[in-house]
């Protein structure tokens, strides 16, 4: 493996993702003071705010506060979800305080109904257009297909869907394909041949993971993608996030657990993993109660000798 | 693939590696209940007790009575943990009660010393005369190895030193070897280089990896074992147990996730993922803590198309 081989990089999503899901807002100061955390651990590219109406999701209803209140190094990337032109509109209002734009449609119909209440093809009319402006106003446009692994209402999606909808978001000017498995249905075969099969269909195009850690397969999933050539993955800190389906499903994998995994893998992230884990355990202080990262609680592995205790007892 | 690879056995050990880390003494009639639930669950290999000395672990005292109260189906083949000649002498007055004797080590020093107060080689001589005794018996004999992906004392610990003290079990009559990454230090890059290692080593011996999900990496860990063609596996249902080092950190990787996602590989276990899962919970509400397994949240994946409800928010 070349040197070059040995990085990834990492888009937060937790203050967007993760934010959205909780049954509170967040005070916006809170959310400035954790994105600037984050920056300090390393992370270099962040999803910070959602256009999509404040009426559906309040969570996210202070978009342009936070990204005109947070102050960052200049080589952090922040990116923005948008879901329709109007959100573009809103966006615009403060084009100068990010880097890109996060467009997205569902791989199955049921889902992509409920989720944006459109079908797919008045998605995809209403992402060409959408593409075309931000490209016009020089911003970077990824793209992410939701339920690319699984549907909780369809089940199986096939892949030649999803690569179909990868294939047309790059005619209209797509730079980046993120592929999302929204409520945890992959397991790390299908990863693997899925990843080795969108780099043959999608040559020259940033392919990104985004998983789910609903049944714990998402550090397994993670790992099978980078076996396949995926260099790009999605995550959130303190494992925030999920989805309604099925209810009380836990999170995207946690930015620090994946972290983790790629530095003692000797993988490069970029990142300061105790920073991170400060960071995942001040949102988990904010938030009252015990989130589902397992590095939040463990910290990153001692591999210098340390001091020991007695902990007689027969592990294995 | 051939069919017959298409298969994985998973040892069950949260009867004897979770129970011994809770605080608290479950008591006898609810080990049995969850025994005999796992049991109906199709698992068909369950650690149950640990004849360690009472006075250290409390926790597992009652390894006789429990032994003697199990009722379960014929092929359900139960193990107990020998430490010493002294805990196979307590074992052997139930001795038609158990199948099989798991003796172990740690492949560190420092950690075989805190968790066994013995040198590696005392407990190496102490292990050869239980392996003859227990063959000499009839009962099979497996062996796992601790710390064998990294000591939170000692960091890394070479696989030549894993390798020997496996080879050694072997001679010694020993017919199976766990390799345990008792404080979750593996990480699945290496854990693939490892069992393929191994597989060369050791010939005809049965090689299971017992594997922790401390940082989260459980599963990819397991992925990547099986990708080594590793085909045996010792879990814990709930997430129980764990390792006082560090402190607080969760335990072995949930059974119901490992089972999970085999079978979304398309993997046989034996098991039905539901019914685990009902034990799992069971566990959970006898404890009357979260436990820290996923699919205890999610359940089993949905693949049919269900119903659906209203979850607008731009999920991705």
């Amino acid at each position: 493996m070349s040197v070059a081989q040995r990085a990834v990089r990492i888009r937060e999503v937790g203050p967007r993702d993760g934010f959205q899901n909780e049954p509170e807002r967040i005070p916006t100061g809170d959310k400035v003071r954790l994105i600037e955390a984050l920056a300090r651990s390393g992370l270099r590219r962040i999803e910070v705010a959602s256009f999509v109406r404040p009426d559906v999701i309040p969570q996210l209803d202070d978009g342009i506060e936070v990204l005109r209140s947070v102050r960052l190094p200049a080589d952090v990337e922040l990116m923005v979800l948008i879901p329709n032109m109007r959100g573009l509109d809103r966006a615009l209002e403060v084009r100068d305080r990010f880097h890109e734009a996060v467009i997205f449609v569902s791989a199955s119909e049921t889902h992509n109904r409920h989720n944006v209440n459109r079908t797919v093809a008045e998605s995809m009319a209403s992402n060409d257009a959408v593409t075309a402006r931000i490209s016009a106003e020089g911003l970077r446009c990824a793209a992410v297909i939701a339920t690319a692994f699984g549907c909780p209402y369809e089940g199986r999606v096939p892949m030649e869907r999803v690569f179909a909808l990868a294939e047309r978001f790059v005619e209209a000017g797509a730079v980046e394909i993120g592929f999302g498995d929204t409520t945890g249905m992959g397991n790390p075969a299908y990863v693997r041949d899925f990843f080795a099969a969108a780099a043959q269909r999608l040559p020259g195009v940033e392919l990104t993971a985004h998983f789910h850690n609903t049944r714990g397969q998402g550090l397994a999933n993670a790992y099978a993608a980078w076996e396949s050539g995926c260099e790009s993955f999605e995550a959130s800190f303190g494992e925030l996030g999920g989805c309604p389906v099925p209810p009380g499903a836990t999170g995207n994998v946690a930015t620090e657990d994946l972290v983790s995994m790629f530095h003692e893998m000797g993988i490069s992230t970029g990142v300061s993993l105790p920073d991170l884990i400060s960071a995942a355990r001040a949102v988990q202080d904010l938030l009252g109660r015990r989130l589902t990262s397992h590095s939040i609680i463990a910290g990153p592995i001692a591999w210098e000798p340390v001091g020991s205790g007695n902990l007689r007892g027969a592990h294995t």
